[in-house]
């Protein structure tokens, strides 16, 4: 039995954007039942993402930076897997399944405001897909090119369903001129089915530089006009974003670095299945098969 | 005879910041006749560059934007050695000499404001050392590293004073998402020497990607915490700015493209010398040799 592709990209077709087919907001649990207003709820369903304002103390955002820091120390030139290098200095880019080798980070995972919010959008319980760290350098931070996150883990990783939340969290600002995260508003309502086909291993080259899963600029034309661009924040800022939200940054030529910490929650009720790009799972570093629920007691 | 090197950089050495030599007001002129009013000179000397509000109509702009998009039509895949493209994907980057391919970028040249004000910064009668368009494209538009432009002048073409003024015109807006010129107020009043020595025919590699005359981060750092940093604006902005103000800008992952003009005054009495790193001049169309003072009239 195949499992009917709702989300068919990189199929040897053309670039086009299609209909979502499934809610922003999940289950019946919507309204109720956990930390979020159902303005809050409104606005996450509108805009495809949500801040949260004073999540985190400011004591509280310089301990995960200093762990951020402390991670990265750990883990240069270790050569794990998990350590993905910018193509031409060796820098490091990301970081990958941060909440399993971090201790403040597992905890933060289980942070019950997060864990409770991704419930109450998901309606379900939630385990952790995907974790990371993005560090982007001052005087030459690359890039991350526009993307929707469950494009890649729909081809890449079997993701049937759109029912996924990110949460990022900013450790260090994020201004307008050092790269900021940037959210189209109103982006996750469509599926920007991108052309071509996946090459084989293609994680190993795409977490540097993406070139397969890139949305047509047409569709981000079309996208932009309809939105705008939302950037993200100053540290400690927090936001929610749904699995589909279009979302990029720019490089960074400022004396001024950036980092953002990445976690997925996915539904329980979406477990991933095999990869629609018909190739082999990619790594659970970067897409967990433990679907085993989080529960919120740390 | 030698001429003794004011400005010394690319000599081997370390990176250094040393003070300028030079006024940056110069001649009896500074507050009196020219279209400059004492407060904007003294905003223009204290920061490095003066925004001059409404200088163009909104018909001017767009009629300046139609030529330099003409221009980039007429010059695509022509060879010349006045179109420089990116490395990677071949697109127009920057037209240099665009005042002597344009009627209308000539004319632009001799425009009577834009010339008193020059005349009125530099002293002196003046000619264009340089002029160009840089086009960033939408989605893939490359970062300008920081620079210094007299470094690079005074390095490759001899020019032995900070005695010249460069004008920008924005055609396309800059906004603070799509790579924005960015200055740093202040930075005029130091010069960075860089490290390294200057390769021969520096400049055919240079105008695409600087990698010689790049001023130190430690450098960056500090000229920035001093001044911070500027964007330049809408469509229309015209930006005055000396000679040896720090700029650069972020790559362009938005869908919007922008494009500036650049005009450069230098004064008559600051022709071209020998090149300090003792090589070759480069070729007219980016330093010209013809120091005739330009006339107002058209």
């Amino acid at each position: 039995m195949t499992t009917p592709d709702l989300y068919p990209s990189r199929v040897g077709g053309e670039a086009e954007l299609l209909s979502r087919k499934d809610p922003v907001l999940h289950g019946a649990a919507g309204a109720e039942g956990g930390p979020l207003s159902r303005a809050e709820l409104a606005s996450f369903e509108r805009a495809g993402f949500l801040v949260l304002e004073n999540c985190f103390s400011a004591d509280e955002v310089a301990a995960l930076r200093e762990e951020a820091s402390q991670l990265r120390e750990r883990l240069a030139g270790s050569g794990k897997p998990e350590v993905i290098t910018e193509s031409g200095s060796g820098e490091m880019r990301s970081v990958f399944a941060i909440h399993r080798s971090s201790a403040p980070f597992a905890r933060l995972a289980r942070h019950p405001h997060l864990l409770d919010a991704a419930r109450q959008i998901l309606g379900s319980a939630v385990y952790v897909h995907q974790s990371r760290i993005n560090y982007k350098p001052a005087f030459r931070g690359r890039e991350f090119y526009w993307h929707s996150d469950f494009e890649t883990w729909h081809v890449e990783d079997g993701m049937r369903r759109m029912r996924a939340v990110s949460v990022s969290v900013s450790l260090l600002e994020n201004n307008v001129h050092n790269g900021p995260l940037l959210l189209i508003p109103g982006s996750h309502r469509y599926f920007a089915s991108c052309p071509g086909l996946t090459p084989e291993r293609h994680y190993e080259r795409s977490l540097q530089q993406q070139e397969y899963g890139v949305p047509a600029p047409a569709i981000l034309e079309d996208l932009v006009r309809r939105g705008g661009l939302e950037p993200v924040g100053p540290p400690g800022s927090v936001v929610l974003f749904d699995c589909n939200t279009m979302h990029g940054s720019n490089g960074n030529i400022t004396p001024w670095p950036r980092s953002n910490l990445f976690l997925v929650y996915n539904s329980v009720e979406n477990p991933l299945g095999p990869p629609f790009s018909g190739q082999s799972p990619r790594p659970a570093h970067i897409a967990s098969r433990d679907f085993t629920p989080l529960d919120g007691d740390g």
